[in-house]
């Protein structure tokens, strides 16, 4: 089968990924799962994942097909699976977890203890095929085009974790921020608006970021490159600050939103990642601030955000790609050139 | 009556404060309560007030009476209090709240927007009377003495604050660190003990801190000056980290513990100041670590270190001093020299 | 001033209250506030009241005036009051508590140990003017109607209240069943509808009330002397029962209902009272089941409310009657015939 | 193989069960684990199972082998199983679960949509072998012996997932009441002592029982067919009532101590069964009184209880019996004179 693989790390995007002819995967265990790949979303990590950027933090070994963010339709089953058959559509959690270490049965499938990752530490969906396993698999609901749904395995699901975890601490009349409206910001902006009544500031330095965030709801947006943010959170809370912060950016500038604007006991939560956290002890001390890291989110969220796409609460706007194209579309997103979300199509 | 005053910011220790002869409090509001002060406890804040370092994050107005550790006896009450009168021993919640703010009403009294700060923003206790309000003072049970409490009015509650947070958290067969035993860490440790069945590892640069942090139950004990604590944590917990880092000290160093030493999901404590926070956004991100600052714990925390207290489950050494000493005991903290939590006591 | 004031026990509503004329309130204490009453709410509890129901639950003296739903124009303050000043439009929260108390320092206004509640304890707004105290009233937004929004006071928060505690377990993709869509259900519906995603299954025996539901967002509606609200729920559900309930009914047959339809580990929020809870332990036990008495909602939760409806995110559906009515009102809603909530109007 | 088995329900103790020989399970899964039985404690449960009372909850087919509360040694595993190996000593949670639905997704395993539940919907434990799977086993640290341990995989693990829902809303200077010092009780109150430092008042009708309370730590003791709870309560809390009530009795007298006893916003935990819960809506709703039906702990609730028996910091009273004896002990419990829990040794 066709698959795009990552041979050596590199910054050169251009021609990152090699596409190449690989077998199709065997099914080891009775609870694998074989997926014919429906589509499959590019993400910054990709981007990171081929800077070599991951290495230091999880085992990687080379060549490795990337691809984390897959749906498609089950095309075999291991022995003993029973959640899913042959032809069943559906969304490829990035994680493939135990179900048997501690993490695993505290439900924080996140820190399985014997997890591997789609496209980060094993083959991804860039390809015909991808192995997975029936813990990582859920069946899409009528009507939801596996294609198009493909990008929430991990953009959607990163988002609403972060969302969902500001949700629990926002009371109408509250105030979040939502810095960076892109692949991510956009759905995190639209589950905030689904599941709070909370005031939304969008930020971000483009103008058509902006708009879209007001059409998806935002109170109020603010372009950072022209307004001083803390000057515009000032006048709109009348000095009190904001209770959350969702920063999809993760720059050393946005990083340091949290001490400028945040009302006393808020939670920023660090979600997009490059930059760095300079600030003295006593910055966070002083109004109890949280700087919260935040990954992909568990399976069980996204089963709930594959509930909200079914009840038409998140959109999400994607661009489809062919798996030839792919090298381009990794130069594009380096370049922010990207429209939506990238959805890579096998051949 | 006699008091501790700061008159300007400096580094210089040894003479810091005027003791000098001022006139006794007014009481001007309704709810105002003017206590005998019979000790007050010296805290490394103190030190930090006097070399200007909270000058950026609160009003603060010199000539001022340091001191936010207080405990008495009342001497007088405004005419609509009801919780105390003359006579009644009491410990001072060091923040004098209006009660009337959103913050207060949701019992996030150290959020107050109308709030005054004994020692921080207003005179505070190094004197022989403090006016503070009935919002801020707790009856003591019979038995306990003011002057040996007097220091769980921050210190304590500080670290009875952070330990409360990382105990929701802690599970039996779970791992708190402590880092830093000293006048807040021993406490803290104690209420870690009293309220959880977590393992607990002290870690101090002094041995005698070690042996304290043995003696009133902790797990295990590192002297980080000598042994790798990252070893050291990983042989204890089988490579999985630790689920809580309680960092009472906020030096750079150990302000990067989190990254080195935490399980999965894990919160750092960020109670200690001085130092700095600098990580890689992704170094959060991975393993979703939080970076939490906390401030001291709110009034009601402080009735349930007091009822710690009188069930002898939280002991406190203290140190006495006569107000005329006051610089000796800045300039001795300073250098690292105080055993106990040094007290001072009005003439 | 005109006041409509209970002077004993009857469960005749025709002739319940007397309208007669008393000395308008003085002001006491430095908090208390004296509010010209624009609008009073009348409840289901007024009918409890006059029916000696509250008797064996709270201190009681008569003749009181009774009404609990209050808002108006400030008319004079106590000389400590700072957070509104003569000529301030705002909303009564019925119970004026202390600030000083452990359950009030804990956020927890409803448990305060030393509170009064309008028309229940004290009197209460079925007057010209009503006494109450700074910590009771909260300033309302510019182009809030204080007529318009006085149930609030009372119906709106606790079914807010309710709400709010149901919000918090509820995912996108889980059910909640919101049973009695009259004064206080329609509201609670349209509280669920802003803050979660949830799906909301809408119980009445009349088909207006399922109309109404409808209309604010429910997504199914059961007619329960119609259909078998087992089986409806079973089919929506694939037989795993619904995540949360709320009973703003209280009758016997309702009271039974978490038994029938509760999904494992749900709650059955008791909210409605007059009927009773008959159940073997064991029904509690297999699955998990809750049954949690809620109250009104607290001050803060107020705040929030008057936040959703300057935001247009819940409406309230009002008639207005002249104080002179309000024997017709008791009994008109004794049958059921009151169309919305009932505002009491002083002369 | 011998096992003890229920071929028809009945009120008749003496004979409930046959000892005779049956097949030794066949693993059938790559995850079954064959485990030689050590010991298996005798439950309250079983009585209820052997009268017939758990049919209308659970599906059963008699003829079954009780025994829900089983520890022993790893005798064979399925071809997919890491988590154990044959000789290994394990604790048996008494649930199979699949780890595939959404509830064991969530970490609720207790909840599994495709459970079985050892001894009540599938053979149990009074055997020489018990057929479970990994994902109901927990390898024993060393030293712990097998047969001691046996019944704290039911017992122990309900006792213990009431105390932690109790714990986690018990501050220093509340009081929990353990109602019921017998095989779970006694357990629960130990772990209330372990991990919070509230105040324990213990409740039975033996004095033996409040003996044995006292010394696991109980700060007060009541015998409840002698003493007026209620004015015991009141005396002790000046009033105010207790936060937690944990109730492993379960009858109609018990069921009802929630309104006579518990402080605002206080929870009863709904543990022990066979009594019922009368009370008037109102009851509930005026003090926002909760009642929680509690059923056996997770799996990850059954480590944590494993590290406290680790630790030393819960202790449990066995008495041993051959499972010839087997009938007499359920006669014997039925009448109240076991003395701690009885275990059942297979021959």
């Amino acid at each position: 089968m066709q698959a795009a693989r990552l041979h050596e790390y590199t910054e050169e995007m251009s021609d990152a990924l090699t596409v190449e002819d690989i077998d199709r995967p065997e099914l080891e265990r009775s609870d694998h799962v074989l997926v014919e790949v429906a589509g499959a979303g590019w993400c910054q990590t990709d981007n990171h994942v081929i800077e070599g950027m991951w290495t230091e933090y999880v085992p990687q070994e080379l060549p490795m097909t990337l691809g984390h963010e897959n749906a498609g339709v089950v095309a075999e089953v291991g022995d003993e699976v029973t959640l899913v058959e042959e032809g069943d559509p559906v969304i490829c959690h990035p994680v493939q977890t135990c179900g048997i270490c501690r993490p695993c049965r505290l439900g924080e499938d996140m820190y399985c203890e014997n997890s591997t990752f789609n496209g980060l530490t094993t083959d991804g969906g860039f390809a015909e095929y991808l192995q997975t396993n029936e813990r990582a698999v859920i069946p899409l609901p009528d009507g939801v085009d596996p294609t198009e749904i493909a990008p929430h395995a991990d953009a959607g699901i990163t988002a609403y974790h972060a969302a969902k975890k500001a949700v629990r601490e926002l009371n109408p009349g509250d105030t979040a921020v939502v810095v960076g409206i892109g692949g991510l910001g956009h759905i995190g902006l639209q589950c905030l608006e689904a599941m709070s009544a909370a005031d939304v500031v969008a930020v971000d330095i483009k103008d058509e970021a902006l708009e879209l965030a007001e059409r998806l709801g935002a109170t109020h947006t603010v372009n950072s490159s022209e307004e001083d943010l803390g000057q515009v959170v000032d006048d709109l809370t009348d000095g009190d600050g904001v209770q959350q912060i969702l920063d999809f950016v993760g720059s050393d500038e946005t990083a340091g939103y949290g001490t400028e604007i945040a009302a006393a006991g808020a939670d920023q939560h660090v979600i997009g990642y490059g930059g760095h956290i300079h600030e003295p002890c006593q910055a966070l001390v002083d109004g109890e601030l949280s700087l919260k890291g935040t990954l992909v989110g568990r399976y069980a969220e996204l089963q709930e955000l594959v509930a909200l796409v079914d009840r038409d609460l998140v959109e999400l706007h994607t661009s489809r790609y062919d798996l030839g194209e792919i090298n381009d579309v990794a130069e594009a997103l380096e370049h922010g050139e990207i429209e939506g979300r990238a959805v890579i199509l096998p051949p």
